[in-house]
């Protein structure tokens, strides 16, 4: 890898324009971590190019002079995809934010990828269409970077996750080359599915700088409830049970006790009473067209609920209490974050498999004497488990805390589970890769990266090394 | 490419067993065609193995020797994707045909490749549980070939296609080697989607001996009704009316007229009276597990629908006269090929786009003298376009009908779509992937072909010819 020189700076300014190209100290620094613990690398320069065009020139440069460049949406990804570990260009997409299209004849959005998906999302809203992939960072994330990582989010459990709606991309490939990955149509069987290969990619293989997404009509109502459990198996038992008698809630996400009182401290909300005798909290959204069948939904599955040892159902009366309930589960990682839950694992499983999960990790944490704290979008078998350790802080890197995640991630793959439901490898599961797939399969990916990247200069070093 | 000699017949009959390896003449002509047209490829060999561990070694044999290797499920394709045109080693995967585990606690079925689709279908369903893609061809066609081609079927428009169900796959690589692709979650966020890779691969990366498929519950009803158009591009026009208003069918299918005569004569049915002043049909399906809802929805789209020049809806009052009008739409390709429309061409756009196919396809056919009849998927924007030339027959080959379909995708390409929605690319639709890919992003595609398969023994020369 090489670094760059004051031609190839000159040669960057003249692409996108002098005032797009930072080296000054603040920039870098700005653009030198994410939201993944307490990572710091520093870019060479940072790069907003406005067009695929200019991402192109960029590429071609860079790919010349082996320079690493790393592509960074908002910055808000909590495995170290957007960090530029090697230095080199960093590749800010957040010029990029213009909706090209809203398509209410065939129900797409054509978008560029540095618009806020939040921005995104209320933008359909207005046309009373619904783009459902709704990260709990929605708020301040962009759609490129959901792309790259696949996200998820609450709605996935009735919905689907980013890959369900991507019909289209535009990529620039590491070479230069723009190319379109499909067509904006409905149902493909043309050619490999290179969209599907692109999405959850994590910016390895091409810059994302288009996207088209396919739409659904929105919605009109949804009713939220807040089931609390004594206990904590109980809780998590009880979602595969709603599946099981036929519901599809549009959300069902788990709240273990010690997240939702830090979260309620932190936000000073005392919307949900916190009692002694509650270990966890089911939070269980429908929604349709119908009100009087979305309540008697909710009336059948707070039923079914009668079967556990539960508290006081609370119904969220109004769109106030539904956005507190929302707000609460929306901030739970940076609230337990901020108390010593620095370490957050993405630990996904087979639905039903939940309660052994949510106990394994418990006896995990007993036996390495640190606490840990699960929540997480239940209805898929995806639980966040956040670590806090009482003298290892912040690192995933640390020698004894990769051989407790490695023991971690070991147990979910014997429960059929992987390393990432919707967080992304990165930098920080890189290292627990060979345990979900052997080397036949791992040799397969590398030598995709190659075929996309022959020089390994974008992102490279993220998911895993190349030969 | 090299011929098999004794030897190699030897070895294969050590693999998998010398009651499993045919040379026959029968045998052979068993297996030199599919629903494609007349094509006729004759194998060298007939292999049926029972298991991953004999294909993989199938596969060492073949890869060491350079013998081409077809793979095939039940032969119902139509783009010829299973047929042997290089001869070599013809590998049924027929006695792969148990379904493993249905798993009713995580709602998932883990299956072999060679159960017919509709026999998983039933399964699952006396589970109470639902795999919704369904092509025509359910009831003969293999799971296995479903994922080869990424299958759609008419409940794709509210449900997806193949695609969307499939959580891991086993498969066998060209050069042997066993691997699984991913996991039985229902979010995966690890690695590159190799999955999705396989999925509409058209078997040329590997060899799917195992399928994880996700299913949802059982919908408890369904309600269909037929709509008669006096006008084609009306019928067509309406589609987006009822996504625009916020409705989505569990079915949206469109009928020419001519199909709906062909095929009610060919199965004698005089269940829907034709007329000449009707020009196309909507077969509309709405499903749910709350009749009064389902029945609101039904005659809110039947009231959309006065705003066209329609002739008298046709509900259907029992499961009896469904089935009906189901086998009437499901044997309409092979109603209109039995009468001369031998070329079928699946085309796919944008579905507000519909009209404007359509409309161009007639105007194509006045041109070169040929009658087309289009019926499919309407709600997906997919319609299969069958061709009745009156001296061009059964010849994708014939180079006055490729520069006739040429002109035909240029078009659809125009429109923003594609050459294939659920049929795949095969033999039949390679001389027209270049107008809808460009030079770098097939050589992407072929590049990907040789990272699976060195020595391009696997279905080699379907969708591409590799360098």
């Amino acid at each position: 890898m090489a670094t760059l020189n004051k031609e190839h700076i000159e040669i960057l300014q003249k692409i996108v324009g002098s005032n797009y190209v930072f080296f000054d100290k603040e920039s870098l620094d700005n653009y030198s971590s994410d939201q993944t613990e307490k990572l710091f690398f520093q870019p060479e320069v940072v790069v907003k190019p406005k067009t695929a065009e200019e991402i192109s020139a960029i590429m071609q440069l860079c790919n010349k002079h082996f320079i690493p460049v790393t592509p960074r949406g908002a910055g808000t990804g909590v495995s170290g995809g957007a960090l530029p570990q090697l230095g080199g260009v960093l590749l800010s997409t957040e010029r990029m934010n213009n909706i090209i299209e809203i398509d209410e004849n065939n129900l797409q959005v054509i978008t560029e990828p540095g618009v806020i998906t939040e921005v995104l999302m209320n933008a359909v809203k207005e046309k009373g269409l619904y783009y459902p992939p709704d990260p709990s960072s929605k708020g301040s994330c962009f759609i490129g970077g959901n792309i790259a990582e696949n996200s998820g989010g609450p709605r996935a459990v009735k919905y689907g996750v980013v890959k369900d709606y991507v019909l289209n991309l535009e990529i620039v490939l590491p070479t230069g080359e723009i190319i379109w990955t499909g067509a904006n149509v409905l149902k493909n069987a043309t050619g490999y599915n290179l969209t599907q290969l692109i999405v959850g990619s994590e910016g390895t293989l091409g810059i994302v700088t288009k996207i088209v997404l396919r739409l659904i009509p929105l919605p009109k109502y949804d009713l939220l409830m807040l089931v609390p459990f004594k206990n904590l198996e109980q809780a998590s038992e009880a979602v595969s049970t709603i599946f099981k008698a036929g519901f599809t809630p549009s959300a069902l996400e788990f709240v273990e006790i010690d997240a939702l009182k830090i979260v309620s401290k932190m936000l000073d909300s005392h919307t949900v009473p916190v009692t002694d005798d509650i270990a966890a909290h089911l939070i269980i959204e429908t929604d349709g067209n119908d009100v009087d069948v979305m309540m008697q939904e909710m009336e059948a599955i707070a039923e079914l609920m009668t079967q556990y040892d539960i508290g006081e159902i609370f119904f969220a009366d109004d769109n106030n209490q539904k956005a507190e309930l929302w707000k609460l589960r929306r901030r739970a990682a940076e609230a337990v974050k901020l108390v010593g839950f620095t370490i957050e694992e993405d630990t996904v499983v087979p639905r039903a498999l939940l309660p052994k999960l949510i106990k394994s990790v418990k006896a995990l944490g007993e036996k390495y004497n640190f606490k840990a704290v699960c929540y997480g979008h239940a209805g898929d078998g995806n639980i966040h488990v956040r670590i806090n350790h009482p003298t290892i802080k912040n690192s995933h890197g640390n020698a004894e805390m990769k051989s407790i995640l490695r023991e971690l991630f070991l147990l979910v793959k014997s429960l059929g589970g992987t390393v990432s439901a919707e967080h992304g490898v990165g930098l920080i599961q890189k290292p627990y890769m060979d345990i979900v797939f052997d080397k036949t399969t791992l040799h397969l990916m590398r030598s995709i990266k190659k075929v996309f990247d022959p020089n390994n200069i974008l992102n490279a070093g993220k998911i895993f090394d190349v030969d």
